[in-house]
């Protein structure tokens, strides 16, 4: 029996029962008492997870429409921009910007690196008359699964009036984040990650650096201007009908949140990116992110280039019924992505590594059975001692 | 016992449990198969609810979102656009296009009233050098309770080459619609309505002539860009990830929508016009919109000043935990007003009524129990007649 999927891409994760539970309650007034109340507690709990003071507005919008807001917000047309990206979403951010007419300048990184703060410290030291007026950087890019260094980007930075921008809807809740103690002006995270809910909410955080230069200039902006957004937040509304189900499930993830502990999640994030990491090198195959770059939401398997990363992927899912993301752009059949954010248990990590081996066995790659397994076994052994002594 | 809220606003609107149920599904894979399929399966479902044979893009958003859209695609900064107002969402299609740089001329109506077709041909006969370059106009308007004459007003636009882009968050599914018809260019609507689901998803449609447009002019946009939604769509896929749960219930309103039939839900949610409408004024009440303006949707009623409309909403709400929403702006504790769109039953409405005379008897307004559900009862009783006849 095949039963039921098993998703392990970076986002949309798997739902927990009582998420989907909380997320069947009826329709609310948004305008009422009952809605208001909810507002302000998943407001705080997202402000608490950004570990941030700043303000916190929740958009009925995709990841990347927070990413527009970020730009729509604090970015005038002719602004000098600085964008370094490391993948798909970084580029996007710096596509964003050019929308909105930003002039953007580019660092690309290759792809499957990180950014260097060395670089950016460089061209950052450059700007003796300041012209650069923002940097954009995603906190962890989905398509290399590569995680930035934002404290390390932000010291670089260092007295620079730039807004940091921080992309960070696949990194929060799943990387160590610290807004206000890194110095990030803006970030913008959503829904369909770390949070187990399903996708549609999106969630800017700003500090009240960044506000002071959203009402100093102007861009094309309605639906996501935060002037606005701030004020009906005042009353405990939203400024246009919020997607009230998902709100639901959002004050359920945050309960269970708060549960594990923010601190108890990251670590088993990045338990979770180390098991997978030693698994599958176990294999004997390759990872695309190296050392203290790789990413705790998603790991980059390289594909032996024999069999190619799309026929693995193939393999799992009509044997095993396991959803692994393939890669994009130029890394389209080169790497194949392992989700491991959100509701994630080890077994199911244990599973896919057994799943893997036997579908690399099944497109004649040579595999040890329970290689992987056996490594991912003894790291689970070890985190259980650790944690329970 | 107080049990369970009645919801009778005018979006969101209470949902149907098979709905609930059906976004209770685990998520998919949103670059995958079974997403492909159920993209196009909405993608259908909504264009013929639409009825046009042109585009439909489905976005993660309110309403608000979409028309925004609208603004961004089809008009170009400097354009000068016609913005025909009735209320609160007809100005606030006109800010969106200001926000987007649009030079914007208002044709604002009393609230109460719909546009004028006479008026809206005068001026654009006046525009002998065709500089208007579109007209933005609101289906239903629903701070108000008033539907504008579409098709009329398409006449009164003749063979002017404007745009013509009609907001019907709240007027679709629920009046006569026909877009291609009509020759509407763009028109945008939402989730929460009449569909009977939750906030979150907006429905753009448009036809070759606005695509035409949209791809000579340029403005900020990059989330609402429908050139990359159409790419996207072509693959079975959305630019950014989709808000999958309420695509589940998409897909199960569109079956229950199909099996009701369109014309059938168009001619149930007329009965409930005249029905709330008659029982009101068997009250004693006066209603806002008059004959042919009065809204499918959702019925505005004048309350008696002496009494003030939000006692009577909080008097509904804390006696019969019935939700109806109060009057914006300067209708603001004038009127008070009714849903009935989406997912209401004849049964509420009767209800409805019995619980206003109430609520009304208890704040000193002088009501003859029974009055206003006599005459709904009356016309329930024709209604069944004639539809089984």
């Amino acid at each position: 029996m095949i039963g039921e999927q098993y998703l392990l891409l970076p986002g949309p994760t798997p739902l927990p029962e009582q998420i989907i539970r909380a997320m069947s309650r009826s329709m609310i007034n948004h305008r009422g008492p009952a809605f208001h109340d909810l507002l302000f507690e998943v407001t705080a709990g997202i402000r608490s997870i950004y570990k941030t003071q700043g303000h916190v507005l929740i958009y009925p919008s995709s990841g990347t429409g927070v990413m527009e807001a970020a730009v729509a917000n604090f970015i005038a047309p002719g602004d000098l921009v600085l964008a370094i990206s490391i993948g798909v979403f970084g580029d996007r951010f710096a596509s964003i910007a050019k929308a909105f007419g930003a002039q953007v300048e580019k660092i690309s990184v290759p792809w499957g690196q990180s950014a260097d703060p060395q670089v950016v410290k460089e061209r950052i030291d450059q700007d003796k008359s300041k012209r650069i007026k923002a940097v954009l950087l995603s906190h962890n890019e989905t398509s290399t699964g590569v995680v930035n260094d934002i404290a390390k980007i932000a010291e670089a930075l260092g007295d620079h009036p730039a807004l940091f921008i921080v992309d960070t809807v696949s990194g929060l809740a799943a990387h160590p984040f610290n807004m206000d103690q890194w110095r990030v002006d803006v970030a913008a995270s959503g829904s369909q990650k770390a949070f187990m809910i399903p996708p549609g909410l999106g969630f800017l955080a700003f500090n009240d650096r960044a506000l002071k230069v959203h009402k100093q200039i102007n861009n094309s902006r309605f639906y996501w201007d935060v002037s606005t957004g701030l004020d009906y937040l005042q009353k405990g509304q939203t400024p246009t009908t919020p997607a009230i189900s998902l709100f639901y499930g959002l004050q359920e993830a945050l309960h269970m949140m708060a549960q594990e502990g923010l601190d108890s999640i990251i670590r088993r994030h990045a338990f979770y990116r180390d098991l997978i990491r030693a698994g599958v090198q176990a294999i004997g195959l390759e990872l695309l992110a190296q050392g203290q770059a790789a990413s705790c939401s998603v790991t980059s398997v390289i594909a032996p280039p024999e069999v190619g990363a799309n026929k693995i992927c193939t393999a799992m899912l009509q044997q095993f019924n396991i959803v692994l993301a393939g890669g994009q752009q130029n890394l389209q059949d080169v790497i194949f992505r392992i989700g491991h954010l959100g509701y994630v248990r080890e077994l199911d990590l244990l599973a896919i590594l057994a799943a893997l081996e036997i579908s690399l066995h099944k497109l004649g790659y040579p595999v040890e059975f329970g290689a992987g397994v056996k490594v991912a076994q003894q790291r689970i052994l070890e985190h259980h001692d650790k944690t329970s002594g």
